[in-house]
């Protein structure tokens, strides 16, 4: 089969090669639709291809934007990638998601191979502090918005949770059912969220009266992390064990029941926990948990949002949206039995 | 800060410029290692970024594996991308991952626009019959590997799931329980896999001795269609209830679970439930899934192996590989009380 050319379209069309060449990149306002809407139904019949990689070179552009994620594996990712998914796609934009690698060279090797294939943009979710791959996109000038991380890293626009009013919501509740000796399973202390749900939940035992908090650290976000976290915190022994525990994200809280539970504990009668996110399922475990929401559709929404203002204007300043999170409350927290 | 060229590097190599190109292009065997090394230590010291698109011209090849999936919101999709992912970055691929449009137009778009890109190789997640996707592909002339989907569908290799097994384990668990009263909520008809577990359910439950089966269809493999599949399987009345429902998946299974419990039926007491999959956190639901568990991790496996032969013998013929589940017998399924 011949390849279909601008030229063999300009003719049946009867317009000129360069009215085909404006219509079929979809620059718009520069060809009449009618004259659009014929170019491209017969461009559509010839099964004309567009050497899009030559176009990207004369235009510089490309309607693709790279959405980076830490970890498919987490269910907390679908929701946002998918939420970003349908929004930029409904503002013409194709997103590519790619997953961060755990070297600090591949992280900096995914950035730039997506900044040489002349993507026109980044949306980086929980990228970990001093991260090679906000080097890599502050290098390559391109618009980022940073999602679910990013409030100390002023070089981006970024959308986050507010990781406070988390942490304040989850100790209020435990409180209020009158738990004082408590514990947290701190995610990575790498990751802006784990130090700030960390942070504050130190400040803010050291306020509450009677109260004692133990804090656990885990090397990652997951199940096992938290089964392993638990399981230390149990090995301190029963004079030590706190009442209550809130977890750095709902994986390390499904964790920790497991480790609760394998160590002949109940939840809630004998530990409460919770978790944060509110990840797709979460409620349909035993006990259903209780945990903090990330309004996830918000944060895919805000984002968007930013992207675009930085596509169409290049320069702009970084802004911070920060999203308030909601408390949901559900089987996994009950009053203390002692 | 000046434009970094492969003459700058060729000059501090000591080497000509054309050595220089072939050793960051990443050809093999063309230049010595030591050499190479020291390019690229260098090309690394100067900041040089290599203009892919242009180089993606010339060679008319690319580093990248466009993967496509239909739905990140399920979390069957995380562990089989993450799987693809890490095996395609050993073999020194890049997967870039595109969630399937809901429109026909848009998904034939998908993959015109990622071809046009110059991906070297597809593979495609859950491929929905005479999907315009795999026409696309197929116009375009590159390795295409289908994952989950595609027994029936032999212009392509494939890797899926013995549905067939999956069934006959489902079904042989539930008869000798003693569960004889049937219903089978079935995944969309337009994807392979719903409509082999719907046949073999029909016709498994036609041989099993003084069993009915109802079946029940859905829109989609959701928590949702799974509710509402359920509730119209419960208002036929008590008379036509069955004491065992086998899911076409887990998310199907989660809302037949919903609905079950809304309507005042405890599971297993009342009605049994099996899903399909095994997807994360279904171990930790009330009650803990019983369910078939899919392979993600050898389809990952076998579809990256699948690709690179394809990758590396142009013109081979599709290859099909059948994968056997497992059944996963927890807390969902028991005897039945009537």
């Amino acid at each position: 089969m011949p390849t279909v050319t601008i030229k063999d379209i300009a003719r049946l069309a009867e317009v000129n090669p360069a009215t085909v060449s404006k219509a079929l990149r979809g620059l718009p306002g520069k060809v009449a639709p009618e004259t659009r809407a014929r170019i491209e139904a017969i461009a559509r019949e010839l099964g004309y291809r567009p050497n899009a990689v030559a176009a990207t070179l004369r235009t510089r552009r490309s309607n693709l934007i790279g959405v980076i994620v830490p970890d498919l594996g987490n269910p907390l990712f679908g929701p946002i990638v998918q939420g970003l998914e349908r929004r930029l796609r409904d503002a013409g934009w194709m997103s590519i998601v790619v997953q961060t690698p755990a070297e600090a060279e591949a992280k900096r090797e995914v950035v730039t191979a997506l900044a040489n294939r002349q993507v026109a943009g980044f949306v980086i979710t929980s990228a970990e502090s001093d991260d090679p791959m906000l080097e890599a996109a502050e290098q390559c000038k391109l618009p980022v918005v940073l999602v679910n991380r990013g409030l100390d890293e002023r070089r981006f626009s970024s959308v986050v949770n507010d990781d406070r009013e988390s942490v304040r919501l989850a100790l209020e509740h435990l409180a209020s059912l009158g738990h004082r000796r408590l514990a947290h399973i701190a995610g990575p202390t790498s990751s802006s969220t784990g130090r700030a749900r960390r942070q504050a939940f130190e400040a803010m035992v050291r306020k509450l009266p009677g109260a004692s908090g133990v804090i656990e650290d885990t090397p990652a976000f997951t199940r096992d992390a938290g089964f392993d976290a638990m399981r230390r915190i149990l090995e301190r022994g029963e004079a030590q064990r706190p009442t209550a525990v809130f977890a750095g994200n709902d994986l390390i809280a499904v964790g920790a029941i497991d480790a609760l539970r394998q160590a002949g504990l109940r939840v809630p009668q004998d530990v409460s926990v919770v978790g944060h996110n509110d990840m797709p399922l979460v409620d349909m475990i035993d006990p259903p948990l209780t945990t903090v929401r990330v309004p996830t559709d918000r944060m895919s929404d805000h984002a968007t949002e930013l992207l675009l203002e930085h596509l169409a204007s290049p320069g702009l300043s970084p802004m911070q949206r920060i999203l308030t999170p909601v408390l949901v409350v559900r089987g996994s927290t009950a009053r203390p039995a002692r």
